[in-house]
């Protein structure tokens, strides 16, 4: 029997997030490589007798341990075994599925991809906030604070010259210095922005406020976003905490006027 | 008993890749409005005596029809009824979420946001692209080629002075324009690009080429999106045309110098 590799997404939290496909290659397992950050009821799809490894707590040793995660997916493959990478959010988007794929490629492992809900995608649900608008947004970027492996600052005036909406991944917590960035890369004070923590989960958290004010709002707890934009006038208020009172009185109705008279 | 509205993301066309959360809301409506590119087996979760309209072809009279769906979403549902509002891809990337949301809200009606699989996230995995590359690229940007309403050009200098991969969606067939515009805008003639018709469905198309050589491309079937950038090396090359033989030789190797030896 040859072995194979599933990289697959488990979406950004929600348990019931996960695909079908994702659901289907779960049950038919006999080896789970899982991220940190995958909520154990997802883990329970998996039959009883496989083996699951967390190869989370990737922080510090970051490259040995991409090649352990690597040599693992390869060596249970190559024992025959059905292996699943599992990832929190889509593998694709901030995954290093890149470098997995390059290494499965390189040994000649049968591999798939499934594709899975980024946590940009379950913030923007759960908080209510279109990532792109007709009248407000026509672009998204996803972007991180992080730069991997050096100290390169991050190139934020190449995305604040257009009205895209900003989603930044791994924000950590020095918001101001966030803050002082995107305004120093020529965004205005003004613009608003949400952190929202631990999306689509139960313990999720959101905290509108404006770029000026990043500085004041309290440290939310990983995993956190940051989306920045126009869009973000519309996120839903009522699971929201406030750091500023601004934010009632930016509410716009994008209602098409002769509304009511069409609902009459 | 009072009625809702779920706004619900069926994913990018292969039917496997609904969320959970999706199927349990459709095996429990009582009425969906769906877009014209909801595969017919996603609605076949729906319930026989349930009430399904398709209110997609929307092209030409956008405006007005956009109107009816939300009186035709509220009326339902103010009738007592669970309104399902099925998108596809995900409702917060171009799918007008923001302003059905917006008349929910203007009527009073109870509603939630159910994410689903953009379809960049669908074409990333079956055509193997990261969208983001520790070694190439650091934050991808969602855009559209078309901008609502308007004759309005794409500010696309605003997105290609970074090493950013960019995905565009909708991006019609006129991809020789597409390429003259990427290349106006300070992109190299060089850059690799994809064009993805169908992504995750059965009769799926990728045409791996260049920005200098869009021109050569045949016309793909809607809908399809374009990627562009250094990650697009990194294609899968067994299930792509190739528009030029070019890009055999960029194919970079990303597995760490030590691979074999940590293998062994």
């Amino acid at each position: 029997m040859r072995g194979s590799v599933s990289l697959v997404g488990a979406g950004p939290g929600d348990p019931e997030l996960l695909t079908l496909k994702a659901l289907r290659i779960l049950q038919h397992a006999d080896a789970v490589l899982h991220d940190d950050l995958v909520p154990p009821e997802i883990l329970g799809h998996v039959p009883a007798d496989a083996r699951i490894v967390n190869v989370g707590k990737r922080c510090g040793t970051k490259k040995i341990r991409q090649e352990e995660i690597n040599f693992l997916m390869i060596s249970l493959a190559a024992s025959g075994l059905r292996v699943v990478r599992l990832k929190s959010g889509d593998p694709m988007i901030f995954g290093r599925a890149g470098e997995e794929i390059e290494a499965l490629r390189q040994a000649g492992v049968p591999y798939e991809i499934v594709p899975g809900i980024t946590s940009a995608l379950g913030a923007a649900a759960s908080s209510q906030i279109p990532l792109t608008h007709r009248n407000a947004s026509s672009a998204v970027v996803f972007i991180t604070a992080h730069r991997a492996g050096d100290a390169e600052r991050v190139e934020w005036e190449n995305f604040v010259g257009s009205a895209a909406t900003l989603v930044i991944y791994m924000p950590g917590t020095n918001y101001a210095e966030i803050g002082r960035q995107l305004q120093k890369a020529g965004l205005t004070a003004e613009v608003p922005c949400a952190l929202i923590a631990r999306a689509t989960r139960s313990d999720e958290q959101t905290q509108l406020t404006t770029i000026e004010k990043l500085a004041d709002v309290r440290k939310l707890p990983a995993p956190s976003l940051l989306v920045v934009g126009q869009v973000v006038r519309f996120a839903a208020k009522e699971n929201a905490s406030y750091s500023t009172g601004e934010l009632e009185s930016l509410i716009a109705a994008a209602v098409p006027a002769d509304f009511h008279e069409i609902l009459s």
